[in-house]
């Protein structure tokens, strides 16, 4: 066993695991240091302090940092450049957090972190300050070590993620020149349900709108009523199912037409992801796969195929013998690439037009999805960097089936963009107990390292 | 003009309007002091004293009182027997009143009526006080003048008409000798739209269903889970559908095969009726009649074909991007004559098996419909009593949309019922300044006096 014979110290990778184990306990107090300043976007609890502490963060980290104000919460945005033909990175993250929610769910305080069973918890841990803390701390660790990174870092924290971003593809294209990278890369979210890293490619985005149905000015005694005054819910229950064949594929005129057909890599990326259906199933409280989509792969659902959804129909009353006077349904599609949020809308419209003329749609939000092919020339880097830190090559994932604004980097600015999440699957993001296990916020810093070597180590290339 | 010529008193109507004019002040004021006392079944507001006020009324009317307990709110019921060989009337109303709900919607007191613009205002004047005041006062009036009834009477009044009358078939049934009668009549709810005074023969019947579809054990993150797990909600949505074609018929195997055929004379008594359309879509804030049933007249779609209504839909959430684990809808069946509440809920039962066999159907209530045929031999006699008491035929209507537990009668006792409203359309039954015109009070009066007569003469038909 000649590779294990070898010193460990002869690999730059195994340099940075030994570097971080020696500075282990600094690099957990900062970052506990850091949780423990709320950044509440929803309420403001925290803010400015919070703005202020993540100018202060990416200063220690190297980067000149600058506020960038919105309507909501501020962006903080810094810079370095690298050596001269080196490529630049934009890491993209957010300070800004989720309410604590109720503190009788939680095992300890929310905003005064601790480390138990090799975890650390609080709000923030996951989602998203351990995993933007991990690459802050790497910046710092190679300004330490060789006075500068090895390639240009641009750093955007967002201060309203947590709220849907609602000012970031402004901020983006108003400020195009400061935030132009070559890559992207965000950790958030956790790694792969297997525990594996992962690379991600892509989000699914949505569009999320409301059909009404209006019937009389109130709602009517079903008795001295009924067979005379039609009933809304009726009219917008046969315009829902007119959506849908018995198989569960959606029939409305144009939905499937622009879904970008999967490209044999990424057909075969998704065939080989690891699955428990089992465990992702009990996971869900469900006892079976939706039958819907029987001839696709769990994560080509996931994917490569919008879904749409009923969220939710309120009208009437469960108590009342009445006839209600008006119908609402929300449903949200989870678009994929090649499709348009508004030429999806528009097709809804269409068929609701033809089958149910008196039902309103109502548009109601629309994030893009964001792909980034896998042939593009930074996954190798990264599936590199993931390999030398940890030991084993990274799962690509061609696209996650939830939202993130992560076309403001796709779409507006043209970079590819790869998520590389650092949490544990069960890091309770949004929920009680909030906790990132040392070893990956440690591992992170090393992967991040990493990354920026090989990124740097890119000048030949490109120059 | 020699009918005009002849002397006022000559015809017994004649004599029994002058009488209710001699004692117009007192018996106003009998009734202002009965509406005085709450009654309120749901609360509890005025009982027990509410019930002891109606066995004096009873008796002061001449009839022998008795308490009937039930599980709830007592029922009062009083005889007389009449003359040898006369029929026996059975006189259904309830003593209990609705809440008064907010004073501020009130211009005067709720338990302290007032008479204003010839109507008297309080909750109970119309729903139901006011009504079986007029034939207790007839009673009364009969008793003093004559000594007696021209037939027997029976009367109830139940405790608790405004909660469904929960336990009113039960008392019916252990009390069928007691409550022993050639025809029934009752007196609630309001004169047809017109204005014009009735006689109803029967009421729509109603089933109440409740169907659920239940998904994965918590709501899941619909870009997570959107097409891995099934959504309750499109489940239950296309069994909905299902359930009715594109005219609105109702599609589910055997769901009219009960209906009873419309006999000639009901369909030409529907079509007899006054109708103001305008008015009375205007009424329930309708801009056109329910297409679902263009070749029906107004009248039979309330009282010939039963509905099939949506109360409610309960799943889901509107501002949440997620798929429901459950979804839930309540339906309701007005009854008609023929049809049996659990064959249509078991026809509701098979349908959802087939279409949507993960759909649960539960059973919620049942009433059956109440039908007297036109032709039974009571409504001569009313409609004499109507026409000689107020110069005008009543309107005969064969059955009303609404319902009301008058099987009871029908079904149990097999007894014709017969339903002779007093109120006027806009007595705001439920409402606040719910209101009963004077002269329809006194006129209930003169009424229930002439159809005491008439039926008393029918000895002579029946010996």
């Amino acid at each position: 066993m000649p590779e294990a014979a070898s010193p460990v110290t002869d690999r730059p990778a195994d340099q940075t695991a030994a570097a971080i184990e020696s500075q282990r306990e600094v690099l957990l107090t900062r970052l506990l240091d850091y949780l423990a300043q709320p950044s509440v976007s929803a309420t403001g609890e925290g803010f400015p302090g919070a703005t202020q502490r993540a100018v202060d963060e990416l200063r220690l980290a190297g980067l000149t940092p600058q506020v960038i104000d919105t309507p909501g919460r501020p962006a903080v945005v810094g810079h370095r450049a690298g050596p001269p033909g080196t490529p630049t990175v934009l890491i993209y993250g957010h300070y800004d957090v989720q309410p604590a929610g109720p503190r009788a769910l939680w095992n300890s305080e929310p905003f005064e972190p601790v480390i138990r069973d090799g975890r650390i918890w609080g709000r923030g841990t996951g989602d998203n300050k351990g995993q933007h803390f991990a690459h802050l701390q790497a910046l710092r660790m190679l300004l330490e070590t060789e006075g500068g990174y090895p390639c240009g870092v641009t750093m955007i924290l967002d201060g309203e993620e947590e709220l849907g971003s609602p000012n970031l593809a402004s901020l983006v294209a108003e400020n195009r020149d400061l935030l132009a990278a070559d890559v992207v890369v965000w950790s958030d979210g956790p790694v792969h349900e297997s525990g594996r890293w992962c690379v991600l490619h892509g989000v699914r985005g949505i569009l999320a709108v409301r059909l009404t149905c209006r019937g009389s000015t109130r709602p009517l005694h079903s008795g001295n009523f009924g067979n005379i005054v039609a009933n809304p819910a009726w009219t917008l229950v046969s315009a829902l199912a007119s959506m849908r064949d018995a198989d569960g594929h959606v029939v409305i005129d144009g939905f499937y037409d622009d879904v970008a057909p999967l490209p044999a890599a990424e057909s075969a990326a998704f065939a080989a992801l690891p699955l428990d259906l089992e465990h992702a199933l009990a996971e869900a409280g469900a006892s079976e796969l939706d039958p819907s989509h029987g001839d696709l792969s769990y994560y080509e659902r996931l994917g490569a195929i919008p879904t749409l959804t009923i969220n939710g129909i309120e009208t009437g009353d469960l108590k009342r013998t009445i006839i209600p006077n008006e119908a609402t349904a929300r449903l949200d599609v989870r678009l994929v690439g090649g499709q348009d949020g508004q030429r999806v809308f528009a097709a809804i419209q269409a068929h609701v037009a033809k089958v149910a003329p008196d039902v309103e749609v109502a548009f109601e939000v629309c994030v893009p999805a964001s792909r980034t092919p896998l042939d593009n020339p930074y996954t190798p880097l990264l599936a590199d960097a993931v390999a030398s830190a940890t030991g084993e090559a990274p799962l690509l994932i061609p696209a996650y089936g939830g939202t993130l604004p992560d076309y403001v980097w796709t779409d507006l600015l043209g970079t590819p963009s790869l998520g590389l999440p650092i949490a544990n699957v069960d890091e309770a993001n949004h929920a009680p107990n909030e906790n990132l296990e040392v070893e990956r916020y440690l591992t992170g810093i090393a992967i991040s390292v990493a990354a920026l070597r090989v990124l740097g180590a890119r000048r030949e290339v490109v120059a």
